[in-house]
């Protein structure tokens, strides 16, 4: 073994004992949001502060420093060694602006918030979580001190999630897509409106949860390499490549929500499932960026999920679990009911069309928030506004406004965006992927993914975090993010 | 603040910290038994290792040694304290001896030896699991060695276990015991052998779940500090006192596997959901000794839950569950079948006396395995050898054999005495507590068990470690262990 590899080796070991405490903090994560008993809450969070703490002291010791500023300097490192090698670096100047001390208090002020959000859904009121998230919030402007930034506090926030990503290149890119998306809406919404009355009738249960089961294996999901819970909000996590957990949630009285909400989950995971696991622990072994993931569930959900070829396929087996509820309905209705285009409340049940105004509200939102433009107070108030101008929808409460979603809780200020990006990045990947795969949406409609599910594994999965979203984009589809191919996927979806 | 309470405070910080890890770990393990998909036990092995090779290097800290040496030396610290500190010396004492890499190869080797153990029972044989568990023996080897030990290396497992046993003890204790409980054998076996067949029809799994979760309830398990789930082997374990998981299987061809097993284990977490929470990760917040825990789920399983009085109670609940199966069957009819005396091959389907002869025959096999008097391919033989001997049955293969517990498999040699000792520690306990509560056995038989759990609680569970199992007895029962109390509440129970 060369000297260099040597290094190497050393550098990869302490990178998998960091990776191996952050997976077991995820784990209590997991636990936490799909089993844990009430009392076990403090326990466990001052358990998952001092994991995360150990992890920082593992990310920011001097060996591992040292290791890496020797590493950069070595010319026969491989390509894909160096990248790890830069990224762990660029982490590790990051995570010595932080104090051991910041670190176990932001994961604290993460379980308290956690908890305050799960109490203040139950009553349905924010004053309960405004504490927890004022304290939050607070730790989140200092963390945007601690790591710099120019122009904008929100920027230092953004770029953990999107590298890169400003307030001015996101500005600009809002700005692109909501006049094209506003007119458009105005072009759907005079046509008619399909039925969807038969999505809201009662889908019990067991039932659901069997069809959903049933169709994750179908897209690819590994059972033995992961499993589906159920928890408040929806969400997926890994342990390693081997080890996916996705979750759901199930509402008796509306059939689209756990659907899709397992199709887009399983997007994510059949991602997490194809990253490279011999590179456990490394940026190579690591999910691109968030945008990148978002567009591994957006394909799944909208592409291909919402898509007619897929309900031509899947219509008949899902009237076996609910023949009643979908009796004289054919694809053609199905599809017309899920890809209705109503502004409404919940991001995660909105139309392709309407969620990126979702998205736009929640980044104007935190941009003022972190830059201390609006109190922690002013949020019901500033949600139920925005939601009336741009979506005209009049918010009757907390839960079904500024509520709904856990990000905040998780001390996810900034995330929001990639959701669009995620979107805009799925269009275009799916455009290609119809190029590169002879009659993709026929052989969809035969009921196989899977070719669609290999190209996704060897032009993105195997790259891990090799590339940046931007320069993944440019490998796999030949040109830079442009946002009027999806503006251009939604037009032909959506028009008759 | 004093100075001596100062260093109490950081040794108790300290102590919280490790405490977090180890329930971390904790965390991992139970997911590991209920819900890791297959693929995931790799990664789970190495996230396992780690963890506990970091709570043994914050264990072994010089900090916390000088600390401890400091603390020792103060007449300021209070009874409970100072118990708090001597015990957290010893056991700081102990770690020093294990280097990191001895923590986390025997981490790895149990993680391997439990897959093994798995795969070994689904195909029945032995063969797959003797490489990974010889690998484990070794290991054990060296810790025995590591430890120190006077006269047998299996002392100093042992004593990890429950300290202050020796094979001396234990081989005389046996001697005592053995006998009296070969003649009760004899006596009980010559009387009518009671009817039994129909615990052996077909009990459905959602049924019996059904039944086992009401009975946990009923016997004061709190859900809000605890749950249950579905594991290979039946265990309990906590992340608090507010977080205790226990788990059951199911047999439907066997109404008592799951019952008695949920009495059994709801035993333990009455005691882990008992211990003073405030007292997180210190020695007065954890269990007493082994053979404490074992006294609280054997004083439940058969004690309270093999008497007729708990089952004229139950009985006409448990026939809402199985009508069918239970028609026609009385109390007398019930607790003579459920007290039936039979050599059989499975230890914790074994009934109150026979029970012991299973426990004998894995201690002599453990302490032959430790001093290397037969090697670990030799197991099956020797087992069933043993079983032909005391038991005068037919090991008809090796998952009714040898691979029937999963002890090894978490790397628990010394652990099976304990199960001996806890019998007769809740024997004696539980003619005290029927001393000291009026008409205990008529509450029971009204329903009403919360009387013997606040006696549990005020008596032995509030206690923690702060006493021996020794000290506890004396204190408890006024007087110090002794088997013949446990041979007078066997004859009283099992002669007509």
């Amino acid at each position: 073994m060369s000297d260099t590899n040597k290094l190497y080796h050393q550098y990869s070991d302490i990178l998998k004992k960091i990776a191996d405490v952050k997976y077991a903090s995820a784990v209590l994560q997991w636990d936490q949001e799909t089993y844990l008993p009430a009392k076990g809450a403090d326990a466990r969070s001052r358990q998952l502060a001092t994991l995360n703490e150990l992890a920082h002291q593992l990310f920011t010791d001097d060996k591992l420093g040292k290791l890496l500023q020797e590493l950069i300097t070595r010319t026969d490192l491989g390509f894909k060694e160096r990248r790890n090698v830069e990224l762990t670096l660029e982490e590790f100047e990051k995570q010595q602006k932080f104090s051991s001390a910041f670190v176990r208090n932001m994961s604290q002020a993460v379980s308290t918030a956690f908890y305050a959000w799960i109490e203040a859904r139950k009553q349905n009121s924010f004053l309960i979580y405004e504490p927890a998230l004022t304290a939050l919030v607070e730790l989140k402007k200092e963390e945007a001190q601690l790591l710099g930034y120019k122009t904008h506090p929100y920027n230092a926030l953004l770029d953990q999630f999107e590298k890169g990503a400003t307030v001015e290149i996101l500005d600009a890119a809002f700005e692109k897509v909501l006049e094209p998306l506003k007119a458009l809406m105005t072009e759907v919404m005079a046509q008619p409106k399909p039925s969807v009355e038969f999505l809201n009738q009662h889908y019990p249960k067991q039932q659901q949860w069997d069809w959903g089961m049933y169709l994750i294996k179908q897209l690819g999901f590994d059972f033995d390499a992961g499993r589906q819970d159920i928890s408040e909000h929806p969400f997926t996590t890994n342990f390693s490549a081997r080890d996916v957990r996705i979750t759901t949630r199930i509402d008796e009285g509306d059939f689209a929500n756990m659907t899709w909400s397992c199709i887009h989950e399983t997007g994510h995971a059949l991602y997490e499932q194809g990253l490279p696991d011999e590179e456990y622990g490394l940026p190579s072994g690591e999910y691109a960026s968030l945008s990148i993931h978002e567009s591994q569930s957006r394909l799944w959900e909208n592409c291909v999920g919402r898509s007619k070829p897929f309900w031509n396929h899947y219509l008949p087996v899902l009237k076996n679990y609910f023949p009643e509820q979908l009796n004289g309905i054919n694809a053609d209705d199905f599809t017309n009911a899920i890809n209705c285009v109503e502004p409404s409340l919940i991001r995660t049940e909105a139309d392709e069309l309407t969620y990126h105004f979702h998205v736009f509200i929640r980044y104007s939102l935190e941009k003022k928030l972190i830059n201390g433009d609006i109190a922690v107070k002013d949020i019901p108030g500033y949600w139920n506004n925005a939601y009336k101008q741009y979506l005209g929808v009049n918010v009757p409460d907390d839960k079904r406004g500024c509520l709904q979603d856990v990000h905040w809780s998780h001390g996810s200020f900034g995330y929001f965006p990639t959701y669009s990006l995620g979107s805009f990045y799925a269009a275009q990947f799916w455009l290609k992927a119809k190029e590169d795969i002879p009659a993709l949406e026929k052989k969809i409609a035969d009921g196989n993914t899977s070719e669609l599910l290999n190209w996704l594994r060897n032009n993105i999965h195997c790259h891990g975090k090799t590339y940046t979203s931007e320069e993944l984009c440019k490998m796999v589809t030949g040109k830079a993010l442009d946002s009027n191919l999806f503006i251009e996927y939604l037009r032909n979806k959506l028009l008759n």
